[in-house]
């Protein structure tokens, strides 16, 4: 078996297709080495050497060393260095590199082969003494971070304390004395914790190996795995790559950068990069130096950029997709270190995916692919109020690196932004964030740092993340000690609140109002017409009001699939109205409170037909207990007594007789129309007059009445019997003639396993998954939270069923349901509207069992749009 | 299509197979005519014209009228009388009688043919002028009250007048003057409420049949299938038996009765019946006169007797079951009017069935469906504690006449029973009962009456019924308008407490302590036995003490199913400890009270298994939410707090922490035990030591641990881990090898959706049928009585799914999770521990798919039984 792949110059063993084993750095350099564009030479140790090394504690296959070993040596001969050779020696890098990018999550050592003699050789060879030493004192400390878990603020505080002394503002601005100061420092670092710098190349490039195969499971990574959904069982490890080094640090013909072929924030087609002069590719990352854009690289070399831009069509007509690479120039020539995917923001994700399609790079379906439904939900983020901003107090302005509005309370550590990020909003504050701040940049709103670029580590993270980050706000000035920032002579304490604008990069005190975007832009409206054409299911959405209608509406919702008419009964001018029906003694009191709502109630129905001209809408009988329209408290009860003109002790009766052990399964739905079929009576009434009235101005209306909570197909019989006599009579009495459909929804277990009695009653199901889940777990919503977050921490439950629809319990239930009610009646349509018609998984689940459409609130349309359109193409692809 | 069916003198067009559509009481005569016995002519109409009847508007098929006249003139050839005839009338009783024997429900008729003239031809031709009037009053007054709905109060009221006047004890005594007066009133009686008695024949016929066909759809009619669960779909109808008269009341070598091939209370094998001299049947069956016993009438005539006796034996091997019969004796001619199995008490079905199979009458399988399970429940009836009815005032003594001790506040109406004794025990104490009064004696714990006999209406009714009666207790004397009775001189006012015992007769004052009978007699445990060698399923009880253990095995039970573990938790030197561990901060302070509880837990389960030696023993983990545990109130939350050592403020704060919204769906069961592992550990040390200590003792165990609520394989899973770690642990230590099992309630509706997944990793399932009705239905026991009673009302559920299993919905989840456990583990072992597992139809739908075992109360053990074995049956039935 084969475990080492080489590459450079125009050859290589592997190639772009094989990421699964060389990672996707691998995998890039051997791509780029055969389409000859100019890479370092060197090799990749195969990620199915990491499985090994997991599965055989950490021990390697035992033809691994003859195969790195001969590989070195094909290094030597094509580079002509020879490693720990006295005049001419080979320095390489060893890098990490999965299947699936991790930006910075695993570890990296760059210039490994220097010791104190080649440090002489590469001095003299490069007649760079300065440059020789820079790279030696930083293999030093890079190697103590990285292989030997030194921490590295100890090498940071002795480059701060040269650079004080040499009154120096850069790194690279250290004199040749200060380095050699620095070096002999770094050492005793060493020794101060036991530990030795190994001279011998072989064993630091065995060393530097271990560590990067190591890495793949410390925190960060598993971390960064978890957040971002990445299952270890579909990854093998990471591979190492070993790369002969090239280097940016040479001197001011030198530098390094890191590009992307179209604009990462914006989507716009246009190069995008940083470059930074006399440096190697981590400080670009690190964002320790404020870079330059791409352009400044004309100035050392017209020819790099020449190159650099001919190289950048090459890779995005090769991977037909948009590229993030990372580069570095030696003595101004120009070598490619990397190419991958680049990550970008929602925003640019659609405009590429939509202009590729337009510039014939890929298919409408390969585009649909390449936005995902995180990155829609992104767009749809909040933004400042513009008249609450133009008041508010900006106090800096940095880069704005990732979209989006956020406020929140201040905090200074990764850790902080954890513990208390859950309960509140936080934004995190830093110099720069780094890899170990990951999981408290997901617990944050919001990112503001002091230093780096677009590029950098927390524009990077924070992008992929969908939070807004403002970076290299250099107006900033950080007392960690102290937890404040000052600005401007603004000074900002712990927990105070402040607001970020990551698309402007503004920085404001306090909170500003946020708003939540209406209508989609020209690219995603695009997108996701494209989305609607492959899709099977349509999107209707959740909404009480004509405002949510028209929300919906604009995001391209094809109707509403739930209309709570309870929402409209806890209007301040109703609530009393509904109470006085509450506590009636009579059918007949009952049914005076009842007239006085019935004319509020289709007004309601009105306005909400007329938004949605034409379209289906789903109309939910009452479902709540009574209790719930009651007041509780003692003050209240006495309040609500006085209004509604009866005793304080007959309220609190009915408040007491009201009362049940488990609402959720009490007196509630179509229990609560069964005993008082009047209140269904006067919400049919409103329902179908407003119909009728609007369809005799000329306005059609499609009106589906749904009953709620149906377990028994008695119940739906008896209730449907009921509405039909009443829609009947009102159909006589105005003359017209008026479509209706009268169903239910389907979120009791009993339902399912007898859907097929109900289907007999229904033109359609609707599945209210919330309900359904709650009872099919026997989980209170409510109450779970005592043991749910143990039981995903246990891993008892994988992913939270109010989330994500559990297919196998609560979808088998479902299956049985589509099945059943089908087969009972051919004509019967079936939705969903509980909160997981807007879940991705979910959708692709109801996708398989055939529904016709998914509800969900009205933001959450455009990524349920997508989403149907996704789990067309993957089921499709499962197909094929 | 024929309608009509003649019989009489050994001929017979029908016969006793026909019962469908000739009724009981037709089929019966057929058959008896075709044997040979002697019955009086006549003819039966066919059930089918009643469902014509109700199916056409009350018309009655064409072809009717000519088919009963043809009839007629049948019947007045064989019997050589003619009617209407001025010389020798023929008189006929017209008689309701469906398939299914509805005792006094429907309407009878006699006399019918008497007119002012045929009364006088009657006079002469039997030469007893006394009795032809009493005949023609009888009619005229049946007639007025059964055909045209007079109130016979008017006519009763008529004979008092008349009976005071003449100062007359008895009806028979009245004189002949005294019953021209009285005909003349009737007549009066008729005239008041403008209408009149028809006096042609022909026309009393034909209303008659109306009459007895109106009394199928008659409210006591319906209300006595409604209890019986007589379902209206089974029956075509009553048939109508025209049958020529025979006379009891021609005098004193007349009479009437009515008896038992054996006895109905006990089941000895002794005729048992009583007769009224000079008397028509309703005379008896009305309970108005205290009657003689059956060998009264040897004196009348021992030929008639002699042949009573004989017919007895000739019935009991014809119809291969005990019978109850009516006679008349005409002149000392024996008639035959009636014969159908017997009504007997619990008791007397079990020793009949028992004793005919010795008898080699019928075969083991036939005696097991001769009993009813709700019989065999009779038969575990309360009975008095006899040093307390030692001690009790006993007030008065009637006739025993359906055993079983009731105690109950007295009422005096058979609604005022209705009203309240849903509520609360009540006795209904009347002069005598009719059929009327069926729903009040359905509410009513007991029944007292102050006339009749054993076979009087209260008395079958009571019976049957399965309610304690004393009847005929002539001691009392009831006082209606005032509400009370007084008797040997205490007043017993409506409300006032007395107790009955149906078994001796006795009326005692206050409340006596009633028992529970334990144990089984002879009689049952034989049937019980036969019982348990046709069944496929076994019974276990559900027990939590050695006291419930002993009852059940003595009961008959296999095993225990169930025992609820925390019930052990409240006992009063417990529940402070248990506290402790609620209110504990961390996992050591909880660790302390557990090892506290621990030595306790384990003398439970000691005593427990040496009760059960060797059977297996389900025990299941604690399930209840902690807050169960916890005083809710604020005196007592002090009081608690103090012994606690905490304060008040903290206890407070844990019982508000532990508030849940629904508490069925929140916090408990295995998901408190995944919480908080050690109690687990701590419960499964207590089993498992209880049985190595035993075991050490020489004595068997074979614990089964029962983990509740699981609904996710993994909690299984993730529970089972620990408890088995805990037992190899205990085992290793104890060197003493021990069979167990683990296992799992299936009571979640998702545990049933991945039952295959659950099974491997269970050795059992136990379906806890309470909690999967309450989520599968999404009804909240505690709260679902505000709409559950509508819901039967309205037809919308057929039946309490909490009292028999929803098979529809609740079954088809347990028969998917059946199928799928069986399939995932081939030596799953099924069970039921929900209150369903004494239920026989429930008990007959586990038979279906599959179970293993059924477990209920210990009370129950016995019925359960029964019901295993009829399913066994019944199922059989159906497959041949």
């Amino acid at each position: 078996m084969r475990f080492v792949y080489f590459f450079g110059n125009g050859f290589a063993e592997g190639n772009g297709s094989m990421k699964d084993i060389l990672g996707g750095k691998g995998a890039g350099l051997a791509e780029m080495a055969l389409a000859k564009i100019p890479v370092p030479h060197g090799f990749t140790i195969s990620a199915e050497v990491c499985d090994y090394y997991y599965k055989n504690n950490k021990t390697y296959p035992p033809s691994l060393k003859e195969e790195v070993e001969y590989n070195l040596k094909r290094l030597e001969t094509t580079t002509g260095k020879k490693f720990g050779d006295k005049q001419n020696p080979l320095l390489v890098s060893v890098r990490s590199g999965a299947k699936i990018s991790m930006p910075g999550m695993m570890d990296t050592i760059l210039n490994l082969g220097l010791n104190d003699e080649t440090v002489i050789a590469l001095a003299k060879s490069t007649n760079n003494e300065r440059f020789a030493l820079d790279s030696y004192r930083r293999f030093i400390q890079m190697f103590g971070d990285v292989a030997l878990g030194i921490d590295k603020e100890l090498f940071e505080d002795k480059i701060k304390e040269i650079k004080k002394k040499e009154k120096r503002k850069f790194d690279h601005e250290i004199s040749i004395e200060g380095l050699r100061w620095l070096i002999d420092e770094y050492k005793k670092i060493y020794s101060a914790q036991n530990k030795s710098f190994p001279q011998e190349p072989y064993r630091q490039l065995w060393i530097a190996i271990d560590a990067v195969f190591n890495s793949w499971m410390n925190k960060r990574a598993i971390d960064y795995r978890r957040i971002n959904k990445i299952k270890e069982s579909d990854l093998l490890g990471t591979a190492v790559s070993v790369v002969s080094m090239v280097f940016g640090n040479m001197g001011d013909d030198s530098g390094t950068g890191v590009a992307f072929t179209r604009d990462p924030s914006t989507g716009e087609k246009r190069r995008f990069g940083e470059f930074l002069v006399n440096a190697q590719g981590e400080d670009v990352v690190a964002g320790i130096r404020t870079p330059y854009p791409l352009d400044y690289l004309k100035q050392i070399s017209q020819e790099a950029y020449d190159e650099l831009l001919k190289i950048f069509d090459i890779l995005e007509s090769h991977y037909k997709d948009m590229q993030d690479v990372e580069f570095t120039v030696e003595r101004k020539k120009l070598y490619m270190l990397q190419t991958r995917s680049a990550k970008r923001t929602a925003k640019a994700a659609v405009k590429v995916a939509k202009d590729m399609v337009e510039e014939g790079l890929i298919t409408k379906q390969e585009a649909l692919s390449r936005v995902s439904t995180d990155q829609i939900d992104q767009l749809l983020h909040p933004y400042f109020d513009e008249k609450a901003k133009a008041q508010a107090k900006l106090i800096a302005k940095g880069l704005g690196a990732s979209p989006g509005a956020a406020c929140g309370k201040v905090v200074f550590s990764a850790q902080k932004a954890e513990e208390i990020g859950s309960k509140e909003s936080v934004i995190l504050v830093r110099h720069e964030t780094s890899a170990e701040d990951v999981a408290g940049m997901a617990a944050s709103s919001g990112i503001l740092t002091a230093q780096g670029g677009r590029t950098s580590h927390a524009a990077v993270v924070a992008r992929g993340m969908g939070k807004s980050a403002v970076v290299g706000c250099e107006d900033i000035v950080i007392d960690y000690n102290n937890l404040q920032f000052s600005t401007n002579g603004t000074v900002v304490k712990e927990f105070d609140t402040i607001s970020i604008d990551g698309s402007t990069g503004e920085v404001f005190l306090g909170e500003i109002k946020t708003l939540i975007p209406t209508g989609l832009d020209k690219d995603l409206a695009q997108i996701l017409q494209w989305a609607d054409e492959v899709s099977k299911l349509y999107v209707r959405a959740n909404a009480d009001t004509p405002q949510d209608a028209k929300v919906a509406l604009e995001f391209g919702a094809k109707g509403i699939g739930l209309c709570r008419t309870e929402h409209m009964f806890f209007a301040p001018d109703r609530i009393n109205i509904v109470r006085e029906m509450i506590v009636a003694k009579d059918t007949q009191s009952r049914q005076k409170a009842l007239d006085k709502l019935l004319p509020m109630q289709k007004e309601d129905f009105k306005a909400l037909f007329k938004t949605m001209q034409g379209l289906e809408v789903t109309i939910r009988l009452i479902d709540p207990p009574l209790h719930e329209f009651l007041p509780q408290t003692d003050d209240a009860i006495q309040e609500v007594a006085k209004s509604l003109n009866i005793s304080v002790d007959e309220l609190k009766s009915t408040v007491k007789s009201l009362h049940e052990f488990n609402p959720m399964l009490g007196h509630r739905g179509c229990r609560l129309t069964i005993t008082y079929p009047e209140i269904a009576i006067m919400q049919t009434k409103a329902i179908i007059l407003a119909a009728l009235e609007l369809k005799a101005e000329g306005i059609e209306c499609f009106p589906e009445i749904m009953i709620p909570l149906v377990g028994i197909d008695e119940e739906l019989k008896y209730l449907k019997n009921i509405i039909k006599q009443t829609v009947d009579d009102l159909m006589k009495q105005s003359n017209i003639l008026l479509k209706y459909l009268v169903g239910t929804m389907i979120e009791i277990p009993r339902a399912c396993a007898v859907a097929d009695q109900i289907a007999k009653e229904a033109d359609f199901f609707s599945f209210g998954t919330n309900d359904l889940t709650q009872m099919t777990f026997g989980f209170s919503r409510d109450d779970a939270g005592k043991f749910l977050f143990d039981y995903l921490a246990k891993g008892i439950l994988k992913e939270d069923p109010f989330k994500t629809i559990d297919t196998q319990g609560v979808g088998a239930l479902m299956k049985i349901a589509v099945e059943k009610g089908k087969n009972a009646n051919k004509n019967l349509r079936l939705g969903i509207c509980g909160e997981h018609g807007g879940d991705p998984e979910s959708i692709e689940f109801v996708h398989s069992i055939g529904l016709d459409y998914v509800s969900c609130s009205p933001y959450r349309v455009p990524v349920a749009r997508l989403a149907c359109a996704q789990a067309a193409i993957n089921r499709k692809a499962e197909k094929d």
